[in-house]
């Protein structure tokens, strides 16, 4: 439970970033280079490779190297658990939502 | 656009703490006093109220103050956010899907 608190800690603060969840998105279209991805966004790649390395640590992509080429693809799983984290709220409102109309309901009844 | 991300930004950053994860939980339930809520979490109020205005300024919860108590209120359009992004995400996934489907049709047909 602690490590499944920490990873979701991870995925939201990774995706509390304008250029990081660009890069998810641009990689939801399949694995691109390191290269290729950092000529799309207007940054020194010191900078990039941060952003990079923040997405790699919260388990969102993955990257591997192929000679001098290093590729970045994305772990959709990973976007699993947010998917997953917003069923359990809608659960809990959903279970408000029917205590509520039980209790209209009893109200109406006496 | 700008302040959409900007908002996204706000969630998602809120989103990635424990402590304000349990309070959208359990606003989830319906509105709870500040007070009533604190008492729930282990930590000194002011610690806990600094994550009240964080969420509050993320738009994901509200408060509102009535005589002497300050009640706070789930904002759940904020989590809808959410569940937009998620889904141009897997928008983005299965047009990449349809289009490998596509290009191994075209491979087989050669």
């Amino acid at each position: 439970m602690a490590q499944y608190s920490a990873e979701l800690d991870g995925v939201f603060v990774a995706l509390g970033d304008p250029t990081r969840r660009a890069v998810v998105r641009r990689l939801g279209g399949g694995p691109v280079s390191v290269g290729d991805l950092a000529r799309e966004f207007p940054m020194t790649l010191p900078s990039f490779m941060k952003h990079v390395r923040t997405l790699e640590a919260s388990g969102l992509i993955r990257t591997a190297k192929a000679g001098r080429v290093r590729t970045c693809t994305l772990n959709r799983e990973r976007l699993v658990l947010l998917d997953e984290w917003l069923a359990e709220q809608r659960r809990i409102w959903e279970e408000r939502t029917d205590r509520l109309e039980q209790f209209v309901t009893d109200v109406e009844e006496q």
